[in-house]
């Protein structure tokens, strides 16, 4: 398969055969060629994805048939299997998983009790590497502080001994300034230290999400080596604003906070890897990709099923369409991007002297795409590489996806700037994303099928085009 | 008190005396009198509103301290007993408990899992009313249906001995349709008797909501004396598209029910009413007010201590700037509107001989007041009171409470119709009310303080004009 795959004479019969292609596409592009010149391909690539996708099935198969997958679970490993056994009966090439050795955290039981003024649950998640309690938990007045400042503004005989409670508002999502989850995931990452620098015995963080329905969003924290390490945990917005109101009415919240969550030390995990084997460059490499593992909570749909489905998917659409380009497309399913980040540092270590031309993470749900981010080590190449991507991106004219800019691209790509590739990354129309962030509720019904479909193809333009071009992403023509 | 306050000449020179005050104001309308002659007086009570408010503070004391309210619970009587001190601590007239026998339902403990393809905890209520599973529980497949019709389409063989799921969605909310309420909640009255009568085994309603963060949604169902009593309960959104996409990929799932709810027969509960006392027609009645149980989980906030809170303020508004009418203004927090009604009936038997003029209720909750609707059993009135009220509403123009409509008014105050009195309700905008609708989100954090304070002021405002107005409301001049 392999071998007849990489003439291009012969992809362009097969193309002809199916009855799907015409025969006058540019499927390799003239010497003299446009990017332009890739409309009718992209055009066969958006009908063809449009008409018959399966990145829903896989959305489902992963989602519902697995479920959530927390890296070190058994249902990671079963999700591990499925996409290998996925992108092999898709007929993908070099499918394989690459072992990465993570550490493993697990929640144990939990439950954070209200014990006064009244008795009353408070709908907690314990952050992604935090310490346990003591069995019988632990049980203290609560300091609740609006943000940062308001913590320093305390003397110490108000933190000490208390479970501090950080009630910082996560800003409504804007057109113009994103989301806010950078500003205020800063005190998931941070509380626990920050309380116990000051005598804390724990920390409580508002969920990070601007709207919530009772629901606690996990996510990982971080220690320091210096500062004792006292557990935390997310509850939701409703209790931690009710504790605030609580408190400003002169009353003294007391709360129970009960965790069993370990860190169980070093597990195995792996990668999954599929490809598209260029035709003429099969060692320059354009990477798609998101990530395997989830919060073990929820489905992980949005983060990341649907960013896995929809790379398995766009390098399905190609072949079915027998859309090899000159350049390798490589499928990598990242794993531990939720806590630790190993499986992105394992694959940048193990494929550093691979000839990476580019990456696109797709780690911000299955929206509506809007276009592509791009960074660069090297700003030249970088503002080249916006100029082409420009150029990519008005084939995506049909469905929208159009909008290049100079920007973060994700957290496991990124692990390729330092070899030279430009990481990219697949933005999408980001309003509700963080409702469901890390929740019970990021579940299959949220992805929407269609918008879902568009990720698919828009990856498959994208990543077609970069490998198919004559010139490499970002070098002057 | 009460004496003193029956004389207008001594409200007018108390009206005087505060400094709050213009003694141009006609606080008793002429005789030539016009609606619109109340403007002044109006406008005093939207700023005294707007400047001081106990509405909210009222709210936290209600939810913050005491919690959600099932009828026959410890909650409830606290909440009974904490109106009649507040209204009596404001200085209010009358304020008593009147007893109410209700019926008390009890969840107890209750879980659903999936127990097939893949084991996962379902997020679940019980509905009110419904019987429990024995203690092991019900553990069948599901036979999942879109709606009512699809059942009906299907051979009993498919349906008997399963769990049956009604996957309906409830429709986006819009502008000209509301809510869609009325059509998705069928489906949690009715499906555990569907269900029941071809053989299922139990029913699992898909909540009825819109939008979903895995939040399961109670409420009331029924069952009739032909059939069979099986278990029923409201599913999250996610968990009934879930079961559903899963039957729809060919696999057949398991789920398991456990259930202690139970009725325990009946219990003692109250009424509480609090009034100004009117200054000319004492023994014409406008009643203000809402429902002061809740469901067994939230804080019960939107439904309804928000109404509850906006019916004390209102009267609270008047009394602090000594607008007494000549009608008396009834504050009436009904007992047991969501599981019985109980409340509303005793209400209306024991008050069938009071000469209610109108009654407006406040259950859609607290948001942004839009206006009031009319219902009246005589034709001709209810025009002659629609007219009146766009009349008395245009003097909220400055809050945007002006649209005047015949339509419902709510569940209790409509046990007043059959006695004649003009029953409205207060309409406020409604595309969020269902999202946290008998939910665990029901929460004080989901009320703004603002708009909570228009809709004190716009029950204050209506209640007085039309108390003290010299003709009777839906009387021809």
């Amino acid at each position: 398969m392999k071998l007849r795959f990489k003439l291009p004479a012969i992809i362009f019969c097969l193309v002809f055969l199916t009855g799907n292609g015409d025969a006058q596409d540019p499927v390799t592009a003239p010497s003299n060629h446009q990017i332009s010149d890739y409309q009718p391909t992209a055009n066969r690539i958006i009908e063809a994805g449009r008409n018959q996708n399966d990145s829903y099935l896989k959305l489902q198969e992963l989602c519902d048939d697995i479920g959530h997958r927390l890296s070190g679970s058994e249902s990671l490993e079963r999700a591990i299997e499925w996409a290998q056994q996925s992108m092999k009966s898709d007929g993908q090439e070099n499918v394989r998983a690459e072992a990465v050795t993570i550490r493993k955290w697990v929640r144990g039981h939990e439950s954070c009790e209200l014990i006064e003024p009244r008795s009353m649950k408070i709908d907690m998640l314990g952050l992604g590497w935090s310490v346990g309690t003591p069995s019988e938990g632990i049980t203290a007045e609560v300091i609740v502080v609006k943000n940062k400042e308001e913590l320093d503004s305390l003397p110490d005989e108000k933190i000490k001994d208390k479970i501090v409670v950080f009630n910082f508002p996560m800003p409504q999502y804007s057109e113009s300034q994103g989301s806010g989850y950078g500003t205020a995931v800063q005190y998931r990452s941070n509380g626990a230290k920050w309380a116990a620098e000051r005598g804390g015995l724990a920390a409580l963080i508002r969920s990070v999400t601007a709207y919530s329905l009772v629901s606690p969003h996990t996510g990982a924290m971080r220690y320091d080596a210096e500062t004792p390490k006292v557990p935390t945990a997310a509850i939701s917005v409703e209790a931690a604003m009710m504790l605030n109101r609580l408190q400003d009415r002169g009353k003294k919240p007391v709360v129970r906070l009960k965790m069993e969550a370990e860190d169980q030390g070093e597990a195995p995990s792996a990668n999954v890897i599929g490809e598209i084997v260029g035709s003429e460059k099969p060692d320059e490499i354009v990477v798609i990709g998101g990530h395997i593992d989830s919060w073990d909570v929820g489905q992980g749909a949005q983060d990341d099923g649907a960013g896995c489905v929809v790379s398995m998917e766009a390098i399905n659409i190609l072949r079915k369409l027998g859309l090899r380009p000159k350049r390798t497309i490589r499928v990598v399913l990242w794993t531990n991007e939720e806590n630790g980040m190993a499986g992105a540092r394992s694959y940048a270590a193990r494929h550093q002297k691979d000839d990476h031309v580019a990456g696109i993470e797709s780690d911000s749900g299955g929206f509506t795409p809007q276009g592509l981010s791009v960074d660069l080590e090297d700003e030249k190449k970088e503002q080249v590489a916006l100029r082409q991507l420009m150029e990519v991106l008005k084939l995506l004219e049909p469905i929208g996806a159009t909008r290049a800019e100079i920007g973060g691209s994700g957290a496991d790509v990124g692990q390729l700037k330092a070899l030279g590739a430009a990481c990219m990354g697949l933005n999408v129309d980001g309003r509700l994303y963080f409702n469901t962030h890390h929740t019970w509720a990021d579940t299959v019904d949220k992805v929407n099928p269609k918008e879902l479909t568009d990720c698919a193809i828009t990856l498959a333009v994208a990543a077609f085009v970069i490998a198919d071009m004559p010139q490499r992403l970002g070098d002057a023509e």
